[in-house]
């Protein structure tokens, strides 16, 4: 574990003690091998659709999303909509968040290619207009 | 809980069984009162540097995010820098990745006015061209 990283962890840790049952991501991940190979590789996508105001369409995303969170790899997801926050500096035009936590880049690698995750886009793609994706690693 | 909350950490918790270590989120998070505050509150902010390619500048804000952490609301943090992948849908132009789980959206605005985050846009806000936040709570 670099030295930044454990920083990380133990300040996680240290919040740990306030709320309840968080333990930090990959507690106890082994030893880097390669640079940042030992923080968590995260996978952030929001999802705008083409049909913007349709819940029909965002339902049927969310549901194909949760059918996504099968995939091996992923360590951890969470799916999101904007919450109720409006400030200038925030983008609360897309209709669902994507956040996913995997072990390392390779995690991330064999994700891209899951049979589930290639299923996913057949079947869901045509409901969003815009993908942008943010990945991630401990600096 | 809602049910599909509930979903999501029975789903996360099924996963840490297969990566060391891992807890949801919350796991004993109290019923909710009100719709989505049962989930995380999710705060990803990327930063731009007006020096983009500075390094000194990055660690300063790195420096400073790491103080920002102690904000006694923040449940968990990640300080973050793009990845090494790149595909077309991937924005890997930010310079640092900011990211915050908050047990709900009263703990997020407590951080907004906290003066450990009003000391912090003090010191670094000359650092940054451009900041775009996505607020997010569960679908």
């Amino acid at each position: 574990m670099s030295k930044a990283s454990r920083r990380q962890f133990l300040a996680n840790a240290g919040k740990a003690a306030a709320v309840t049952a968080i333990t930090p991501f990959l507690a106890s991940a082994p030893a880097a091998a390669a640079a940042n190979a030992d923080g968590p590789f995260i996978h952030h996508v929001y999802f705008w659709l083409k049909n913007a105001t349709s819940k029909d369409d965002k339902a049927k995303l969310v549901a194909g999303l949760r059918k996504l969170s099968s995939a091996k790899t992923i360590a951890q997801f969470y799916i999101g909509q904007p919450a109720p926050t409006n400030r200038d500096v925030i983008d609360r035009s897309y209709a669902v968040s994507w956040l996913l936590f995997f072990k390392n880049k390779e995690d991330q690698d064999a994700y891209q290619t899951d049979p589930i995750h290639l299923k996913f886009i057949e079947e869901c793609s045509s409901l969003w207009s815009r993908v942008v994706v943010y990945d991630s690693i401990d600096v």
